[in-house]
């Protein structure tokens, strides 16, 4: 694979979107060729299998089938999007990927971790980010930025004790896996957010 | 688990529903609560996932995303309606289960029948039908029948290659699995299949 896959974890209201807009912006004045992708969607297919996880509607949805469609959509978009761009060499930005299964299904929907791994391993087909940034947040600030925002949807909607075990399990991945998740505080400004992700970025550029 | 679970399988054409219907009469008769279902669907939301997975629109669906699909759609039924219903004694019949997976993604797609073995063994939670009934049909008569009912889905507009795939999969699973996957011929006449289903059924029941 000659491209680059960075994926942009952390709680809702982390500031995820604004990084990865700042991010894609100072690639391509790099001269990098540039791919964004928001999970679950990113594809026709991905989007509608979106729609039915994020809908309201769907309370009665148990937490294996949101994982296994999570891992449907992630499954089409690697296949229809992330696999074929890497292969032309592209930078792909992704909003939010594997992980976030692993933090909202494996941790805070208690299916655990390796779960959640073992069947995406199946959806990624082996393609893991050279680069994870973790935006560190706590729960009450991420939902209270997201309420300011827009209507919350399903997952939003959750209870403050669940977007607290999302943080913590932020956490607890980056900790299991230091080489490939960094940590930022996203009480940082913007700007020294995107310094500090800037910084990761050419490390992974620099040892390839 | 005190109610009984019986799954019908083989490919398309091959006289499930009619089974199914005769079946379900037949055991009331005999003062068996039954549930009938069908995969994918059965449920609010396994229905929405089903019109995604057999919507003709859907064309560049790959095999993963299909199986996580299937087996997203199948986690939600054992969760709402199978678990429950074993739970309070009944009898449910499925249109489909966990050997349609094998068969059309494991074996038809090529994704391997332990790889769809695995995903799904978190979709139906350990959930295995007492007995499962194989309509045995050649694939060209199947098509054949089918053409003559209805309009063909997305998994029935395959080509004639992965319908016998499909028919020769089905035979392979039952050779795997002789103690609960049981053979009929399905050229059979509908009454002579329903005794032969109804022979299998009884030696289920007497020997629980």
């Amino acid at each position: 694979m000659q491209g680059i896959l960075i994926s942009i974890e952390g709680p809702d209201g982390a500031g995820k979107t604004t990084q990865i807009s700042l991010l894609k912006q100072y690639l391509e004045q790099k001269g990098f060729s540039c791919i964004l992708t928001r999970e679950p969607g990113g594809t026709k297919i991905s989007e509608k299998i979106r729609h039915l996880i994020l809908d309201k509607e769907n309370s009665k949805m148990g937490a294996v089938t949101e994982m296994l469609l999570y891992s449907a959509a992630r499954a089409q978009l690697v296949h229809e999007v992330i696999r074929p761009a890497l292969e032309e060499g592209k930078v792909i930005i992704c909003d939010r990927y594997v992980d976030s299964s692993a933090v909202y299904q494996g941790i805070a929907r208690n299916l655990g971790v390796d779960t959640v791994y073992e069947v995406n391993e199946y959806a990624i087909q082996g393609i893991w980010p050279d680069l994870t940034i973790h935006l560190d947040l706590e729960a009450e600030e991420g939902i209270r930025r997201k309420k300011n925002q827009t209507e919350l949807d399903r997952m939003e909607l959750e209870t403050m004790d669940f977007h607290k075990k999302v943080c913590e399990g932020y956490r607890t991945l980056a900790k299991r896996n230091p080489d490939r998740i960094k940590t930022i505080n996203a009480m940082l400004s913007v700007e020294e957010i995107h310094e500090a992700i800037k910084k990761q970025l050419e490390f992974v550029i620099k040892n390839r």
